[in-house]
């Protein structure tokens, strides 16, 4: 069993994805973040899935989560509809997040060792500059580690 | 619509949980780990799920995980066996993650915020002092402002 064998179709999306595209692939599916892939379609970082929030949020109140409380819901709901034409380029972290990408020939021990270094759910698999093949989450090397 | 209405029931586990159970509660749910509660049912912190992989794991390929390249299949699966009796206590990473506790008075864009700006994909609702009523997702975050 080598990554290759446990690698799956991932949600990808491009810089240039819009944002609200982004939130509803994420929406529903119990993703940890979505994989932003180049042109050529290899892995570039994660899009973390607490990001998308951000979008929704006026920039105050992520620095006093307390303010959120005097606005009402009507206004909440009128700062998503807001987005507007904002893209996933936008929603990334400064700093981007490490994508751990392995190798299709790296082993089960291997795949969970990068993934509990990098304390991170989600491992591309793509060879060096290629695209990426798939994905492995935390779920499926739990359900192969334990055998259900 | 407040934090008690989006609050839904979420696997718990306590300090001397056994680690294999942890990770079986795990397995399957696609979570972004299990909150760790006291014996008064009150939240404490949060597992992350890619520590539960650390005990299948010897140490020396999570410092490199090159070298678990050279481990055939048959001897990684005795790492899992191996885990006997150890605890939750013992996969807690050294410095506790930070698990954000909303009020159930806390309205939507507050909980939202307070996720975003804590990057936990996971929040718990509970009055101070008192037992965990439940737990918000990112995932219900993003399907009440999605409206999906």
């Amino acid at each position: 069993m080598r990554a290759r064998d446990l690698a799956a179709p991932f949600p990808t999306v491009r810089a240039e994805t819009p944002a609200l595209e982004a939130a509803r692939l994420l929406a529903g599916q119990n993703l940890p973040g979505l994989i932003v892939v180049d042109d050529h379609g290899r892995p570039v970082t994660i899009l973390p899935g607490t990001q998308v929030l951000r979008m929704a949020i006026p920039s105050y109140c992520q620095d006093d989560p307390a303010l959120a409380r005097v606005i009402d819901e009507a206004a909440a709901d009128v700062f998503l509809r807001g987005v507007g034409d904002r893209t996933v380029a936008e929603l990334l972290p400064r700093e981007h997040r490490e994508l751990p990408v392995v190798d299709p020939d790296a082993t089960v021990l291997e795949v969970a060792a990068v993934m509990a270094r990098s304390r991170s759910p989600l491992v591309a698999v793509a060879k060096k500059n290629e695209p990426m093949l798939g994905a492995i989450t935390l779920d499926a090397m739990l359900d192969r580690m334990l055998g259900t």
